[in-house]
């Protein structure tokens, strides 16, 4: 049994992503924030975490980012779980005794049009967490009200999905990482996830890009984040297309040390989630 | 008077930075969502919408770069606001009487460290709104209960400051977009925004950067959204320091446009907020 450690009530969608990766052999160690979740594979809790990066649809979790920097822990992999919204109620409730519909309020707001369609009368109803709405419904009996979570989310605390799917876009995909207090050494495709500071300067960020635009070395994402305290000064993460093991990866990354104020590896992993469907 | 929308209620942040930008002599048109700024700009019902787009501690605010990319509008300005909450409640209560803090959960985050230290038993409530809290807490006359927001909602609400200044770090500003049907053209000191896609190929971001680089023109902030409908693809956001009437800012954009598979100008806006403090 691996045991990994992610944000949320049982039935949340990092404890999905957890099982896309490591098979159903996961011991699963819910967390009330993404910073327990790190805290918890630092100190020896939890063997791996599983956070959320970046959603198709509503862009980066930022709170990860900035906690990757505050960490020291390793990216070991990738993986993504497509967002499949249900509604769910208590056993015998019907779609016309909802009064209220509880999750989080992204799960909410990706749901609107279907909700607004289903349930014209019914409060959008914001919580934490979208499985912690189920179990919010489940452990206060209430049967007024419907809770937006995933399927998984049904079956652990014995809800009816009444209705399934009821995202408005269908291009809903999570990437969720893998974290881990070791490296991992991957054989063959992977990729490769950095954080950088440069001089804010003309021209910085083009010269940190050149290392890699030079050796054909293809960018997956980049990302610039506030540096904390020194307002309107950034940070920059940069996932791309490579292998530590291979020579012109590392060329690269001992150019970007060179022009940058600072730098960090956060991981090499097996490269999962790529372009397109 | 200059009717502007903003999203939130009255004595949200957002209207302060209207009051920041255009003086006392607002209109203040209060919306419900930033689409329903967009589309009041849009349709004639306001003669300027004000939008955050970024925070120092949290960054983007990735829906209004959707927002900006879907609507035809023009950022003609921007403005900065410290964010310095505040805990409200009911004249005659006391700390002692609150078990609730409502408030929007960003603004509960930003404060909870001194929530715990204040109000280590309190519960902390999830509203839509920092103001619209202060706004229950008025119309529901809730006696037990608190809300974190501005003063302003406070003077406007009828509401006494409890204690000002609750935000866990001081270093919390919001840049804020004034948003206008037609562009403007400012003399002097100004920023321009652009927002572009590439053929996602090695090098591809790294030559769309070189026509400023080469010139010497300093970009400001660079943000990845993910292109909709077209999973872990993305469209970059890119602000830099210059103005349209100046030569090689419009060679730079001629080059940009030819590296790029599309291209639009968002807007050329005095130079307000930048490096700080």
């Amino acid at each position: 049994m691996v045991r990994v450690a992610f944000q949320g009530e049982r039935g949340a969608f990092s404890e999905e992503a957890a099982i896309v990766h490591f098979g159903a052999d996961v011991s699963p160690i819910p967390c009330r924030s993404f910073s327990e979740v790190f805290t918890a594979v630092s100190t020896g809790g939890a063997d791996f975490g599983v956070v959320p990066i970046e959603n198709s649809l509503t862009g980066s979790v930022y709170s990860n980012y900035d906690l990757l920097m505050e960490h020291a822990l390793h990216i070991v992999g990738e993986t993504e779980v497509r967002i499949r919204h249900c509604l769910l109620c208590l056993p015998g409730v019907g779609l016309e005794k909802v009064r209220r519909v509880l999750s989080h309020p992204q799960a909410l707001s990706q749901c609107e049009r279907s909700l607004r369609a289903l349930l014209p009368w019914a409060e959008l109803v914001p919580m934490y967490d979208t499985a912690g709405s189920a179990k919010v419904l489940k452990e206060k009996g209430l049967k007024d009200a419907a809770a937006v979570a995933g399927r998984r989310a049904a079956e652990i605390y014995g809800l009816v999905v009444v209705k399934e799917g009821i995202e408005d876009s269908a291009e809903n995909y999570t990437r969720f990482l893998i974290l881990s207090p070791k490296p991992a050494c991957p054989e063959g495709a992977a990729k490769t996830s950095v954080v950088f500071a440069v001089e804010n300067v003309p021209g910085a960020l083009y010269r940190c890009l050149e290392p890699f635009a030079t050796r054909g070395i293809d960018l997956a994402n980049i990302e610039s984040r506030p540096l904390r305290g020194r307002r309107w000064e950034y940070i920059f993460y940069l996932d791309f297309v490579g292998n530590l093991q291979e020579k012109p990866v590392r060329e690269a990354l001992e150019e970007l040390r060179k022009r940058t104020e600072f730098l960090r590896v956060l991981g090499c992993y097996p490269h999962k989630v790529g372009k397109g469907p």
